[in-house]
């Protein structure tokens, strides 16, 4: 399995995230404090996973990936809003991210709350004003988003999480986490191909396995590193899956096997992926086998 | 002045809210609880004036308001997720809203912020698949909608409303309404016409001046029905812009002054609207009286 990671992908994300500003000056005199707790939160680093891979899959399909960064740049300002909300604390009340004060101990709740819902607003501005690309396949690539990250997705998932309202058993616990982290996963795979393949449908479909599956992986993985990662390579205490009493893979299957679990998962997701882009797509492959590596 | 409303495009808008569901079952099994959450704050009744004002502007440009229903829509339900972020203890802490508990009052505090997040992705996922029209068309109505509720829109100026950082003087007190209030409103009227108007931006422009007046009057009437309005008829107890210390209309300018600035904003409004669509558009005429003449 490669160890490898598609660096020259992140660092185009990277640099791209960094010039992003948001408020233009002479309309909205003031709200500058809020594009700094925005960008406090988009700015803390990461491996990108979710833009990366959506430069990836654009690649595997014989894009320049820069084609696709305005989409890319997009998931993941919903990404953050997404950490920004679960952090809260009428949600999971976590006090660090990534080795920092969580947005809402920085900037105040009021603010954090207020940075997520500008995050989220803005990602739609900016992949409906700077994207280029067909009017329909942008169309697509945007619905696809918002379903994502809607309430059959992410909210939907976030709201299974922390109500505890997902059925009961295995399909319970797959249901909460393919909703809350595998379609925002899955769609940043799917959304560059709407606008690279447009009216190629049946080539999209190929790559819906392996963008959930992938999600799943994602998943099964976090909740393992949540027991077993160092707090230094996590940026938060571990275990906060079991102070807040949640269902994680750990939980319902111990820890062997919820190895095994991500092991499955994994060959499952380059199966999928070697029917979609035989030999074609090398910087999915790294990806996929970064996230069961992976240790933070 | 007129003192009818355009009760029959209520009653569509009314009928179509009604009849929306948002949670796919198969797809989201156990988050029926947060669609409860989601049409208990949309299903609160009012005006609807967004979404009536929508298909008001696409009756005064000759179109059947009923081709614009999913925007409008998808207008309602932003307007109703920023109701329930602003009434959340972290903002205004409010405990009721049109008579009834506030979202968070009747279901805890994360379901409402992931009510008030699930409500503005299903606005998006509305507009991007339902709505009928040209592609470049959807795609500027969407991103209208995202810029009139992001940092530079409803975001940024509930951002000023509740932080204090708005720059000093009238200037600053327009500012936090233009972009809390007065970019949404706009919106509202500017939306339909990208839809119906394709290809004639000149014709579009032509509502901006109308579109923009009417978001101030709308919060300047706010501003003193929070001080004269009966509790009964604002279905929350009165002055609580005072408790919480906000500049307002009335804060700044006193009551009476206040009243003419309504009563200017509405000529200018009435007179911008004659300009756009000279005797075309009694139900946008209704509106800009309404707002003025509302007690609630």
């Amino acid at each position: 399995m490669s160890d490898a990671y598609p660096e020259d992908l992140r660092e185009q994300v990277e640099r791209y995230l960094q010039a992003l500003r948001f408020v233009e000056d002479e309309a909205a005199p003031g709200v500058e404090g809020l594009e700094e707790a925005m960008r406090y939160s988009l700015l803390a680093g990461g491996k990108r996973i979710r833009p990366v891979l959506a430069l990836a899959a654009a690649r595997a399909v014989g894009a320049d990936p820069a084609e696709v960064l305005p989409l890319a740049a997009a998931i993941e300002l919903i990404h953050t809003y997404s950490l920004i909300h679960d952090d809260l604390p009428a949600m999971d009340n976590d006090d660090l991210r990534r080795g920092r004060p969580t947005c809402h101990r920085a900037f105040g709740e009021n603010v954090a709350i207020l940075a997520g819902d500008g995050l989220y607003a803005e990602a739609f501005r900016h992949v409906l004003t700077r994207q280029q690309g067909e009017p329909p396949a942008i169309l697509a690539a945007v619905a696809e988003l918002a379903t994502g990250t809607g309430v059959n997705g992410m909210v939907g998932g976030q709201y299974l999480d922390v109500t505890e309202r997902a059925p009961a058993g295995p399909e319970g616990l797959r249901s909460i986490h393919v909703l809350k982290t595998g379609r925002l996963i899955a769609a940043s795979v799917l959304c560059p191909l709407h606008l690279v393949l447009t009216g190629e449908p049946a080539r999209i479909d190929l790559f819906r396995g392996f963008a959930s599956e992938l999600g799943v992986l994602f998943q099964i993985v976090d909740d393992i590193l949540d027991v077993t990662g160092s707090e230094d390579a996590l940026g938060k205490p571990h275990g906060s899956d079991a102070r807040l009493g949640k269902r994680t893979y750990v939980s319902a299957y111990g820890l062997d096997r919820a190895r095994e679990l991500a092991a499955e998962s994994h060959s499952k997701a380059r199966a999928a992926l070697a029917q979609a882009a035989p030999g074609r797509a090398p910087e999915l492959e790294q990806i996929a086998d970064f996230i069961v590596t992976r240790s933070s």
